[in-house]
């Protein structure tokens, strides 16, 4: 049988086994899947398209013959294997931060910068799934009406912390509506100081404290935008909050733009409306915006509440939800894949 | 017995019931308490003060003899009942939109704008919720260093929406944590045409959607802001939004200040350290950041994550939470009471 051999690292966690959902409905061939983990998950089972498969351990030589390896269990993960994998003929597409800055590294959110691909080594990194989101979103923006400046608040989902974090949330959910006192040990993140409870509550903490007050997570968002806009002119600000809610990153967006002139509330519907990957939800007659709940599941980027900020003649508010496991991770991983299998980039004796 | 004969109108409300609390504890002498609602809720008890009180149903004649009425049962109670308090030599103290934007009603945050008291007519105004606490954070800024412009997207408690929102959102919880179906019928605002779930998502709309796009909740932000600082040409541009958290709001404000040699994140956290109503929370090394659920039952307002925008010489960002139902409802109401009381402007019979 023809096609490609996929391995999937990470496989038991929230975003592989999203990874592996994606796998099942990609629009590549695939002849053969790998599931790989660490250790302690090996020997564990999952479902693919109505076969069981059993999860074994990642080592360099789990790569063998594999075409393309997606790889969502950590930095230090993808710094140890996936040079392993690219050294035996691997494409490998990351959604870790292990390579996302690195210069040699292309960073891709298909409906922006696609042709990046085509410079890669081996490695192709996914941003970070507050970017990504925003990226579909401003970017047929920016292509009309040029983009200056960027200010973001961040409603970000429990699920990017990882399935430990969501089944935190849901205990301290329980215990507060029995009204029994409740613990934290994982959020805001896990392995920092201190710990706070998520359910019911804010956290204004995604990753750990950086340089100058922001956090890693807010400087992702900074610096992978110009990385992936490709014009480190553009100003990002960002303020990223964790917010109790399972699935769907949402994004209150303030942007300046440079040709005021064109720009307007309506101008900017019409550009999003035909835009790749983004669903526009703006219609706030009949109460049309969109919600985290109603993202979960689906591929797109949900845009709504575009509005002028009447104070400024090149300010504008847009408010951007996504399923931060998909688009934000598992579909944006996939869907590398299936751009480079139609660009013909995928190294594969098979397909050969 | 001397002191001041207060009346609670909506005392069964979610705010009513904290008035009532804050005034247990009150500065000034109180010698007799009336606590009044609607006709369906007359009949119910209260306590205050270890006293069993009864609701009573709201009249005309309710107020007589009342030297101070707070008022929280909607904006038609206030406009219907308001003038008939006053009249009868009363004070009032009004929580809803009816008479905030009035310009024969001064509208007050105590440590903003107190002598705007001075301009009263028998009625003062307690703003916004959102708009208090995002006061309370801003004005020392203003006055050490200027401020040109607020953009603020805010994580908004749902008891702003009245116990039955609460409640509604808890049942949804349970039924979405027993993995059941849910039904929304409250949120986003009880009465408009669509309802959407609040647990476990997010909801960018708070009150109904007004001109050019913005909420009245939005546009309330913008317009009691210029009336409480005084100053018109202050730019104010909002994107509120619903979180599932039962109180405390929070917001995440970026601002842009005049004075951009003077400020810096250090001079704003020494302003805000000694500032009224305010405790820095503000120390990332070690985590230091307030967050809604510690915020609850405290009459402060907390303010931390103040950071400079790097790529901007005026703006930086701050991160403000307040329990929405004590400093932006019940507890800037009493406290206005106080200072009605301090300043001898209440016309009581009893304390002359």
């Amino acid at each position: 049988m023809n096609g490609y051999a996929v391995a999937v690292v990470g496989a038991t966690g929230a975003v592989g086994t999203k990874m592996i959902k994606m796998l099942e409905t990609a629009d590549f061939p695939i002849k053969e899947v790998k599931f790989l983990a660490s250790k302690r998950s090996a020997g564990k089972t999952v479902s693919f398209k109505d076969q069981t498969m059993t999860i074994e351990e990642t080592t360099p030589e789990s790569f063998e013959g594999i075409d393309i390896a997606l790889f969502s269990a950590g930095g230090e993960v993808s710094k140890k294997f996936a040079p392993e994998a690219v050294k035996r003929g691997a494409i490998v597409i990351d959604n870790t931060s292990a390579y996302r800055m690195d210069p040699e590294v292309p960073l891709v959110v298909p409906e922006v910068n696609e042709a990046a691909l085509k410079e890669n080594k081996g490695i192709i990194a996914n941003p970070n799934c507050s970017t990504i989101q925003m990226m579909v979103a401003l970017e047929p923006i920016r292509r009309k009406f040029g983009l200056k400046r960027v200010i973001v608040s961040t409603y970000q989902a429990v699920s990017g912390a990882g399935n430990e974090a969501v089944k935190e949330m849901n205990e301290q959910a329980q215990k507060m509506l029995d009204e029994e006192s409740i613990e934290a040990a994982i959020l805001p993140v896990s392995g920092d100081k201190k710990h706070f409870p998520i359910a019911f509550n804010v956290l204004p903490q995604i990753d750990v404290f950086a340089e100058e007050g922001y956090t890693k997570e807010e400087w992702k968002m900074t610096n992978e935008t110009k990385k992936i806009m490709g014009d480190p002119q553009i100003k990002v600000s960002a303020t990223c909050v964790r917010v109790p809610v399972a699935s769907g990153h949402s994004e209150s967006i303030y942007i300046e733009v440079e040709n005021e002139e064109a720009a307007s509330v309506e101008a900017m519907r019409d550009v999003l409306r035909n835009a790749p990957g983004v669903v526009l939800m703006d219609d706030v007659a009949d109460q049309v915006y969109p919600t985290p709940l109603e993202a979960k599941d689906k591929k797109e980027t949900f845009v709504g509440r575009i509005r002028k900020d009447l104070d400024a003649k090149d300010g504008y508010h847009l408010w951007v939800v996504s399923d931060n496991l998909l688009k934000g991770a598992a579909w944006n991983s996939v869907q590398i894949a299936e751009r480079l299998h139609h660009l013909n980039m995928v190294k594969s004796e098979a397909t050969k």
